[in-house]
């Protein structure tokens, strides 16, 4: 399993990495310029990972505790203190203490969505601009608790609260639209896996496009052939412009 | 000029084309599952129309007159009763009545988007779901008159109302930079124009979309460079994933 912090350094955030702007490149944010702020640690360890360095405990070394404050600072720095989007990603963003860093930020103008499993509730969910729930469909390997990703679900009423599901086949996709319809009220956002993800250690490795494509397409037809006119088809967009590089 | 109709038929609405369910491609509501009805004749004749088969009066056999009802028995046929989103496009759609359609729709469920140049304003602009007004650019050799445009805007006062500005170079950058700052209260899409758009007989043309994508990239980092974050910045989803194809 991929590094589960069972204790975390104060009231620090483990951060792999902090970068852009750059647009968001899927889901209900999509093409919307945005920092990424990217946790270390995850407690899920999915079959098709696409960013096993901040998953990994391998890679631990390269995550940095750093506090609120001096997030906030490296956030600013890189928008030049114009207020945007800030994206919570991981790894699993929820196993960290981010309810400081938000209530910071937000005091500034900053607005924050955070995309997490639905493994843990947190308070500050409530708080967030968005909460992007992405369960994990059975590809993945991992197994979804219902119980809590339900308290996932309440501990967001504030926020603006939207399912991404990733599908590699039609077993994900069935299992998709099985999900979907105990969410009624939240919009569904399907997004097709990438089979070629980045190792670790090499951003320049070269994607599958033209398969990652071709599965787009067989998502869109599923979904067009079922009327299921509620979900949105959305690429990986940064994959289809930028491959697999990190960064942007 | 690209056939402005002096006169409508009765109430029919000129029909281009009748398409999908397949998802929209760009703008505000990419990934949307959508049923596209085309109206011909446009207003305008941009340097760049990637739709000619439906502004050119050349084609104009190829249009044909449909009462409201008609049209929308064709929407439900495609989309088997179940409602979704209708983008009405063109040609310019607002030169058609299309204000029966919209409501004979919406009394079955349906939503309706419209995509316009903003060169005619309709009442009937207030019943939409959404309107997306498309201002051309420099590069369209198009020019706006913003008397008509602004009208469009009070027209729309109901319906969400979103700009959606194709940029090919950086005077449409600037261009479009300096609408926005017109119209704060709007949501603004930038999309890269396509420099490849199909001749109207071949739809299997190809595309240079590693030209088109190389376009996305700049449009990006001149957002980023600009700091304007609330920009949004969508490529044609539709054209990466299926080209020049028609009716996807």
């Amino acid at each position: 399993m991929g590094g589960i912090p069972s204790v975390t350094t104060g009231d620090k955030i483990r951060v792999s990495e902090i970068f852009g702007p750059t647009i968001q490149g899927e889901g209900a944010l999509i093409g919307v310029p945005t920092v990424f702020v990217r946790t270390g640690g995850c407690d899920y360890r999915c079959s098709w990972c696409d960013s096993l360095h901040a998953v990994d405990a391998e890679y631990r070394d390269t995550w940095k505790p750093m506090a609120p404050a001096a997030v906030m600072a490296e956030i600013e720095a890189l928008s030049g203190g114009a207020p945007l989007m800030v994206s919570l990603s991981g790894g699993n963003p929820a196993i960290q203490p981010l309810g400081a860093l938000i209530e910071l930020g937000q005091g500034k103008g900053y607005r924050f969505a955070l995309e997490t499993q639905g493994s843990l509730a947190r308070p500050w969910f409530g708080d967030l601009d968005m909460l992007v729930l992405s369960p994990k469909p059975p590809s993945s390997g991992m197994p979804v608790d219902w119980q809590i990703f339900n308290h996932c679900v309440a501990a967001a009423a504030e926020a603006k609260t939207v399912l991404k599901i990733v599908v590699f086949d039609e077993q994900d996709y069935q299992w998709a639209r099985e999900v979907a319809g105990h969410y009624p009220d939240l919009a569904v956002y399907l997004q097709p896996g990438n089979h070629t993800p980045p190792p670790p250690d090499d951003d320049a490795a070269v994607v599958d496009q033209e398969g990652v494509d071709a599965r787009m397409r067989w998502l869109v037809d599923r979904v067009i052939e079922d009327r299921w006119f509620t979900a949105k088809v959305l690429p990986q967009l940064h994959v289809m412009l930028w491959g697999n590089k990190r960064g942007v």
